[in-house]
C-alpha cells in the first residue's frame, strides 16, 4: 500500500526504535525523565526560545498554549480554514470559555491584516464585545495545500500583533517542512511568534508528540494547563527518546519529500480529468480534484484503495497526498500509474 | 433630543407605568407572581407556543435558549454578523461551551441554506469535529438593516433543520416589527423555529425583559438555566406589567416607526454627501453613510449630537437611525433637516 | 396568609411603587440610566467602596463577582453550607471553568481559618493542584441560623486573605440585617471585604436586584461580565428607584424584624414538640424542628399552611421562618397562636 | 536509591521495553494501530466490559470519564480525599462544567450512603441546584492508605446508583492492586461500577498510560472527547505494547509488592518515633508519621533522601512510602534501617 492519506501515518525509523530501548527513564509528572528534559532542552534551543515542553499531541499543543495565552471570555484571532478552527473539535471554547473568531483564509494560507484588524474596530470599553486575546497563524497551511508563509509576512503580522498588545501563537504542525523548503534555519520563522506547537510524529516521523515552545513563564503555564487536560504523562522518555532523533537528524530529509510531492503534482497536472495547481506545492502536500465526468471524488478513492493507493477527501471534493519518510519516489511513480490506469479504465 | 441610536432608549408609555402601580406582585422564584404568569400565559399564546418565560435581557434569552438546546461541545450555526455573534460578549463560548459557527450572511439577512450544510459534510462519527446542535436566524436582521426574512425562507430553513435532525432559534429581537411589516400574526412566523426570543424592551417599548418561546419541556431547561445565569428575580412583576400592555398593544403602533423610518430614508437618500438604500428599509431601522470628503463618520455624528440629533456608528463607517415610539414624523423632517444644515456648512 | 417561607416574598412598600412612577429613565447598557447612576453612587458610599453596580439577582451578584476574582481554573474556596455552593447552582464552575471547594462551617457560620489554611499548604507550583483565589463569607449566614460574624473574625480573614494575597468576597445578602443587629453602620463591616453583594430584594423589600460592591476596576469586570450573562438590563429605574428607598429608609426597620424573629423563637422554644435555640437568633431567621412523633416536618408545614401560616423545610428536618416588612407583632403571635393549635390536635 | 515515593516511578521490564521494538504500529487516531486495538480488547476482556480505550494518563481518564457521564451543570459526587478532587486540577469544572461535590471520606476509603443520599434529598424541579449525575469511587483509596473497598459495599453504592438513575464510576487506578489482594479476578470488582479507569503506569509498571472501560456508546463518547482534550495519539503502539505485558503479566506480581508493602509497615510500627497503623495496609501503599519531638516531616525526609531513600509527604504530616516492581524485600529492610539509623542519631 502507497499510503499517501497523511504524514501522520509515517512508521519511526528503526534508529528511532532502537533509541527507545537505550533511553533513560524517569517520571515526567516529577519532571524527572532525563530524556524528555533533553528533548526539551534542545528543542527550545534549536527554534531560539527559553522554554519548551512535550505534549502528547498538537491538538493539546495549540490547546495548552491557547489557555495559556488566552484569559476566559475572550477571542482567539484564527483562519477559518486552519486545523485548529476545523479538526481540533473546538476545544478552545469547551475548556477554555474562549471565543473563535475565524478570519479568512487567502488562497496561499496568509490572513490580511485587513481582516485581522476590523475585528479591533470596537470600543474595548464596551461590554458587548469579547475582547480579542491572541492571533494564531498555521504554517505551513495545510488545508491552503502545504503553503508556506513568507517572512515578511510572519514580520508584518507579528508587528501588528505587538501593536495590538497581544501574542501570536503559531500552528507549525510542520513547521520543520516550511523551513526546509525556504532553506532557513526554523528559528528564523519562529522569531516571528510568541510560542510555536510542531507535531514529532508528521513529517519529522516520531511516533507520538509534539512540542510547544515559548518563554519560560509561558511554558510553565502551559505546564500547569497540560496537567489538567491530562497530558502529564510518566516515562515519557519513550516518547522523547524518538523525538530527539526526529528534530536532530529528520529535518534533513524533508527535501524528499517536498520533491516527491513535485513530483507527484507535476504527474498528476497532465493527466486528462485531474485538476492541479503545481504552483501551489510549496512542501510535502498535494492537493488536487477528479473531474465528476469520471468519478465522484469517494469513487476514485476506493478504486485508488483497491489498487494499493492510499489517498483521501479533504472537503469539498478535494484530494490530498502527503509525501513523509518511507514513501520513494518509486512509489510516487506507481501512485500516478495507479492513477492513470483508474482514469483509463472509464474509457474502455 | 431627537433619539435615534436604539430602540432600546424608547420610554416606557403612561399607560406602562400605571400598570406598575397596579400590578399584582410575588416572588417569581417561586413561580408566584401572578403578573409574570399571565404575562408567560399571555406570550405562549400569542406565540402559537406551549410556553414562555420572562429573561432580564435578550442576550440571557439568547443565551440560555441556545445552552437549553446546546450540548457542551457543540457547534451553533449563527449569522457571523448577527447579534448574538457579535454583541452577546461570546457567551455560550464562556458559559456553555459551546463553538459559534459564524455563516456568511446575505445582505438581506439570510444565511443560504448551502453555506449551513457545508458544516453537515464531516462525518459525525469523527472526534475531529465538533458537531452542529442549533441553527440560529435573527429576524428581523439588525445589522443588515433590519431586514425581514420572508415566510418562504423561514420554511426552507426550518425545513433543513428539521431534517438535518436539530433545533432552529429565533432571534425575534424585534420579531414583531417582522410581523407587523408583514401585516402577519407573529405566530405566522414563529412556526418555523422551535424557539424565539423576543425583546419587551425595543420597539415594544416595555422599560426591561425579554422573552423566551417554545415548548414546555424547552422552557423547564431555560428556566433552570436562568436561575444559574442569575435571571431568576422576585417581585418580576413590576417587569411584567408594562410587558403585558407591550405585546397586547404596543405592537400595532409598529406600522408608525416603520412609516418614519421609510420617510427618514427617503430624505436621506436625496441629501447630497448621504448615501442610503431607501429599498434595505423593511422596518424601524436605517442605515447610511456619510461622505468622507465631507465628514469623518465620528465628526458627523458628534456635530448631529451637538444639534440634537443622537444617532450611531455600528462598524465600518455605518450610521445606524432606529426609530420607536416616543419619535414623531415631525422628529425625522427635523433629523433630516439638522442632517441637511450640517452638510450645507461644509460648503460655506 | 402569614408568609414567613423568606424575606424574598416581602412586597414593596406605596412608597417604593410611587417611586416607580416618578422615576428618571434611560437605557442602562449604555449607562445613561440617571436613577441607576444614583443608585450605583448612593451604593458605593454607604458601603464605603468606590463603586457598585446593580444586578438582577443575588446569584448573578455572586457569579459575577466570583468570575471577576477567579481565573478559570482557580478554587474559590466557601463554606459547605452557604447558599453560593448550595442554592446558585453551581455557576461559576459552568461559566467560569472555577473549582468550589467547600470549607466545613461551623454553627456559627465561621469557616474556621485552620480549615481555610489546610487548602494552602500545597505546593503553588506543584499544577496537580488549583491554585486557591477567593475567599467567601456568608454574613449573616442565613442556613446557620441568620447568624452574624463578628467584626474581629471578619478582620481575622481579611487579613489571612491578604497574607496568603487573595482577595476576599462577601455574600451579604442580608448584611444590613447583621449591621443592624450589631448596631454599626454597614461600613464597617464591608471594610473586611473586597467586594461585597447584598440583596435588595430580601429585608430591604425593594421588588427586584442586588447590588456589588468594591474598587473601580473590579467593578468594571463585573460590568463586563454582567452583560456577557444578560444582566444588563434597559430602563433600569423601576428597578432602581425602590432600591433608592430600600438602601436609605428600610436598613431602620429591620431592628423590628429581628424583634420578631426573638420573638417567634421564644414563643416556639416553649411548645411541647418544638426544639428552637433562641440563642442562635441573631437576626430575622428562626430555625425550628418539630418533634417527629407528633408530626413529619412535611404534615407540620402542610397543617400550618392550611391554617394560614406558610413556612419551609430548608433540608433534614429544619424549618425556617424568616420576618420581614409586612410582617407585624400580631402575625407572630398569631403564627405562634397556630403552631399551638395543630400541636394540641395531636394529642385528641 | 530506594524509590518508594511512588509506583508511578517504577520502570519498564527488560520485556516491555523489547515488545515496543516488535510492536506493529500505524495510526491510533485513525483507529489503525494494531497493537492499540489488541490493547483494547484485550483490556476489555479482562475487565468484563464492553469496550475499552487507551488515554495518555489517569487524569485524562477520569476527566473524559466524567464528561462522558454528566452534562454540563450537574454535580459529581467525590470522596473529598480522593485523587479525582484533589490532584487533578479541577479538570470536570474546567473543561466540563461539572460541579465536584466533594463527600466526607471514611477512614477505610468508603464514602457512606448516607452522606452520598444527602445530596439527593432537594427538589429535582428546583432550578436552585444542580444534580447530581455521577458518584465516583476510588478503588484501593490513595490517601486513606492504599485501602481495599468490600465487594458488599461496591455492590451497595452501585445499588444505590441504579436506585437513583444514574451511572458509577470508578477510579480504580490501581484496581489491579485491589484485585490482587483479595485474591479475584479484576472483573469481579469491575462489575459493579458503570466504566472504570485503571493505570498501567503504576503497579503494572508499563512506562505510559491509562485505559477507561465501559460500554461501547460510553467508550465512544469518551473517544470523542479524548480527541478534543488531546488525548489522540499517533503511532501509540509504543505505550500499547508494554501495556499489554501489564495487563497480561504484571499482575500477578503485585503480591510481592503488598508483602513488601506489610514488611515495611511491620518493621515501622515497632521503630520508637514512628507511628504506623499495620491493620491499614491492604495493597502496596504505607503511611507513617514522624514524632515531630525528633524531627519535623520535611527534615526526616530529606535525612532519608541523604542516606538514599526517596518518600514523599501527602499532606499534613503524613509520610507515604509505596513498593512497586523493582524493590526487593532487601530494599524495605535497607529502608528501615535507614529509618532506623536517622532515629538513632538523635539520641545521641
Amino acid at each position: 500500500m502507497i499510503e499517501l492519506r497523511s504524514d501522520t501515518l509515517t512508521l519511526p525509523t528503526e534508529e528511532m526504535i532502537r533509541s527507545i530501548t537505550n533511553a533513560k527513564l524517569g517520571d515526567d509528572v516529577y519532571q524527572e525523565d532525563p530524556t524528555v528534559k533533553e528533548l526539551e532542552a534542545e528543542t527550545a534551543s534549536i527554534m531560539g526560545k527559553e522554554a519548551s515542553i512535550l505534549m502528547p499531541s498538537g491538538t493539546m499543543a495549540n490547546l495548552a498554549a491557547i489557555m495559556a495565552h488566552c484569559p476566559r471570555g475572550s477571542k482567539v484571532l484564527v483562519g477559518n480554514e486552519t486545523d485548529i478552527f476545523i479538526y481540533e473539535a473546538g476545544g478552545a471554547s469547551v475548556c477554555g470559555g474562549i471565543i473563535y473568531e475565524p478570519i479568512k483564509t487567502q488562497k496561499d494560507g496568509r490572513l490580511l491584516i485587513e481582516d485581522l484588524n476590523k475585528v479591533f474596530l470596537n470600543d474595548p470599553e464596551d461590554p458587548q464585545f469579547a475582547i480579542p486575546s491572541l492571533i494564531c497563524l498555521e504554517n505551513p497551511h495545510n488545508k491552503m495545500g502545504g503553503r508556506v508563509l513568507p517572512i515578511s509576512y510572519l514580520k508584518e503580522v507579528y508587528g501588528f500583533a505587538v501593536e495590538k498588545g497581544i501574542p501570536l501563537h503559531m500552528d507549525g504542525a510542520r513547521i520543520f517542512n516550511a523551513a526546509n523548503s525556504m532553506n532557513k534555519p526554523v528559528r528564523e520563522l519562529a522569531q516571528y511568534a510568541n510560542s510555536i506547537q510542531f507535531c514529532l510524529s508528521k513529517g519529522l516521523s516520531a511516533p507520538i508528540g509534539s512540542m510547544v515552545v515559548g518563554s519560560h513563564i509561558f511554558i510553565q503555564k502551559v505546564r500547569r494547563i497540560r496537567k489538567m487536560l491530562g497530558g502529564g504523562m510518566r516515562q515519557s522518555g519513550i516518547i522523547a527518546a524518538p523525538a530527539l532523533i526526529a528534530i536532530n537528524k529528520m529535518d534533513k530529509r524533508l527535501a524528499e519529500d517536498h520533491s516527491n510531492a513535485k513530483r507527484l503534482a507535476v504527474g498528476l497536472s497532465v493527466i486528462d480529468g485531474i485538476e492541479c495547481d503545481i504552483s501551489t506545492v510549496d512542501t510535502n502536500i498535494v492537493f488536487f480534484q477528479i473531474d465528476k465526468e469520471y468519478y465522484s471524488t469517494k469513487e476514485f478513492i476506493d478504486l485508488a484503495k483497491n489498487k494499493g493507493l492510499n489517498i483521501a477527501e479533504l472537503g469539498s471534493g478535494r484530494i490530498r497526498a502527503v509525501t513523509h519518510y518511507g514513501i520513494s519516489s518509486e512509489d510516487i511513480d506507481n501512485a500516478l500509474n495507479i492513477i492513470k490506469e483508474i482514469l483509463n479504465e472509464t474509457l474502455c
